[in-house]
């Protein structure tokens, strides 16, 4: 993408009116992204000396700086090392309605890191794959990002450095590795080349930018900005359409359909239980060592229909481990700040670091549940999240994460027992709400979503677990057997 | 205070009985903390090998996982050094009906700092005051912090250590740093025993525990735990009284009526505002590189009359600054997160990092402004605000941080010029609401609010710089050069 980029054509003054002109327009515009809720992402890449500091200082001279964040992306620091690579790209999306301005971004994870960091080609691919997702998983959710490439010769970044060097107030911004960088264009060309061809994606199409000649340089970028936001901001909202076969890609397990699974004889007996309880709590107690120091992060999904015994569940789990190690997080509805990010945005938040364990009770799936069944979120905006969620599961997997999910299941007769048994316990009353009873009535529209949750995101790497819950004592007793199973398991094939 | 806390008596198994009453009682708390929305903090602090762990997972286990957070408190971190002390204690404080267990805590910058990373006479007495004061807003907002220090002797200590040390699985547990303290026992005592004092206070007292018998100390702990959780759920909440002479510690300016501002002839002609803006740019620019290089936070506050031209005045500061080193950040009324914990908590989470700037459009001060008149907060909570913001400012300085605080003033009919102003332009019309025309109505009442405010919580250290703003140029200029005169004179009075 880069071969022919750049030009000798001379630039002329030509420019400087439309380029006031558009200054007025970009101005203007922000308060129409405010208006429409438009959250919005320019995000800049390039070579050294390429402009980019000053031509962030040129966009932001424009707008109300309590409307927009700029951020800096630095090398990764050792405590963002123990997250998943995208964290802190995700916590940093901007609200709907606000603007974010990156000076360098997750393309540092690609091209450079390839160049400097020595990661494998596979490594490389897995990342740009990563990459691509992310920007659309925004995209198809509303976000509109702009992505510049500042583009120099290497006899004009020459110059540059050269140029800055002369001066005393300007010669520590030539640093050792910008040398290096200068020595290697050409490899790094070849490089750049290659990961702009990979993320020119058509959602999220890469704007080259020759920024030899300054005024040229804003001129165009300010063109595009504005041209880019009043399309998005006239552009009537809709949600793409997920290709029929999305979902052929991931390793689905077969069906499975809540009405097959038998609950008459999951039973176990009170002394039975204490023995097993025990010797469970121990085993997973001494997982958890493991785990630790082997720095495996592990994510736990609680599902469940209400009064199906999560809470309990999840009591008994912590019992054996060590509370410095795990934390449990309950999902209400979201808040106000939270309805104003993609969904997936305060469960990037909430990832366990290496070694910990984070216990979801509620998760991302009531997207394709509660938020379904009670209208929350469009219907078609919900049909889209079965894909996004096995590539957010598929995602931390592959950077090492053990994720669990469980379907405490129990039959219709089962939670009436358990409803009527709560209103009648002074004690217990508080756990049930009109909610629960509403959501009961609806028992057969949760029934077919459960199904069809099921089938669209059990994962052969992250398959839903299905607990015959109608005995409280047995399920409990599945969940942590479950969960000694697949950690043994995955530290047998880790080596350890 | 650990002098007689240690005991030979024997223990027997009177306990167990009580234990278990005790356990069941606590249990059951959990519900009515969520419904009182009583915060609480369970913190505990002691000798190495004094059973912390043992001790959390007791008390944990009797509660939903759901319900608490544990934190284990270690040496700040490079990233948290660069904010203030506190910061990372308060980003963790409950929320309103929820729980948190700290495995150490803030203590650890006293005694333990004082002893191993040599901080000065002054250094922990002024730490000492800190935390005082830290404990005390939390206790007055209805936090319920019940502190805990396990006690052993130094007998005990060298017996459970050798016993860690006999077996394989444990001997890692005893590090080098714990042989080093057990050696130096005695002045480790003697300064524990300072820091308990000096830290007992009427409103969050110490618990000594002699924790030489597991069984004892569990009783006791469960027993301190039941009865201060109950008493705080029984009693009325009500909001203590702030001493009369509350504010007199602090250095306030000589106060100064809106009324007696004279707006007239406080005007710019724009030519020479424009020559005057490119001064004050350029010399903003260089001390903002001067500030980032010393490392000094800067935190600038702006508040003022509706359409006072605060936006317009942060937006010429931006200019001059590199958008890498600032942030703005707006305040909106807080929502629910935010009002489910003490108000401040949301300050603290927005400060700058050494050698950055924040700037506040709108801050704490609603709290005896907009939260006063409006009734959102009562009355006699409003009115504690006064000396706890004179608390929050001071610490923040006496950590190295350079406040700056705006009043932007205009008259009754400059306003009422600009809000017809903003009504008839097209492109400006959100910028005026009902809720402006309504706050206008009561423009006596906000008056003599800020009249108060400004008597109260102008401190030498931190006056408020009344701005004459009927003049927008004229409002900016004077905006720009006082934040160059201060930071000028900051940056020569600590020598660079």
């Amino acid at each position: 993408m880069l071969e022919n980029a750049l030009s000798d054509k001379g630039r002329s003054d030509d420019y400087k009116e439309l380029t006031n002109e558009l200054e007025k327009n970009l101005s203007a515009l922000q308060q129409k992204i405010r208006e429409k809720k438009l959250p919005v992402i320019i995000l800049l890449e390039g070579w050294g000396a390429s402009g980019k500091g000053t031509l962030i200082a040129d966009v932001i001279k424009l707008l109300d700086p309590r409307f927009f964040k700029v951020y800096s992306t630095m090398p990764a620091s050792e405590a963002e090392r123990r997250y998943p690579m995208m964290k802190r790209y995700w916590e940093k999306i901007p609200e709907y309605g606000a603007l974010s301005v990156l000076d360098r971004s997750w393309y540092q994870e690609l091209a450079i890191a390839k160049m400097e960091e020595g990661i494998s080609d596979e490594e490389y691919a897995e990342r740009v794959d990563t990459v691509n997702t992310f920007e659309r998983q925004l995209t198809d959710d509303g976000y509109l990002i702009i992505k510049f490439f500042l583009h120099i010769s290497r006899k004009e970044q020459k110059k540059r450095f050269l140029k800055l060097k002369e001066d005393n107030a300007t010669k520590w911004r030539v640093t050792e590795l910008d040398k290096k960088r200068h020595k290697n264009y050409d490899a790094y060309y070849k490089q750049f080349d290659d990961m702009l061809e990979k993320t020119n994606t058509e959602y999220c199409p890469w704007k080259i930018i020759d920024t030899t000649d300054r005024r040229f340089t804003r001129f165009q970028v300010f063109n595009i900005l504005v041209s880019q936001i009043t399309n998005a901001i006239n552009s009537e909202r809709t949600y793409p359409e997920v290709p029929k076969d999305a979902l052929k890609q991931f390793d689905l397990m077969p069906p499975v359909s809540l009405a097959d699974i038998k609950l008459e004889n999951k039973s176990l007996q009170p002394t039975k239980y204490d023995d097993e309880l025990k010797k469970a709590r121990k085993e997973l107690a001494r997982l958890h060592g493991k785990i630790y120091k082997h720095k495996i992060p592990v994510i736990m999904v609680f599902e469940g229909w209400d009064a199906a015994g999560k809470g309990g569940a999840i009591k008994r789990i912590s019992y054996a481990l060590d509370p410095r190690g795990y934390e449990a997080v309950p999902i209400a509805a979201p808040d106000k700040k939270e309805l104003n990010h993609h969904y997936l945005w305060r469960f990037w938040n909430n990832l366990p670091k290496t070694g910990h364990i984070t216990i979801f009770d509620r998760s991302w799936y009531g997207r394709v549940m509660v938020e379904r069944i009670e209208g929350i979120t469009p219907e078609e905006r919900c049909a889209m999240a079965y894909r996004e969620i096995n590539e957010f599961e598929e995602e931390l997997i592959r950077e090492g994460a053990v994720i669990l999910k469980f379907w405490l299941h129990i039959d219709k007769d089962e939670q009436l027992k358990r409803f009527n048994a709560r209103k009648n316990d002074p004690l217990k009353q508080w756990k049930i709400t009109d909610e629960d009873w509403r959501n009961r009535e609806k028992w057969d529209k949760y029934e077919s979503a459960v199904n069809e949750m099921i089938a669209k995101t059990s994962t052969k790497k992250a398959p839903w677990n299905i607990i015959e819950a109608n005995d409280k004592l047995y399920a409990r007793i599945k969940v942590m057997n479950t969960i000694i199973d697949v950690l043994s398991e995955c530290i047998k094939r880790s080596g350890h």
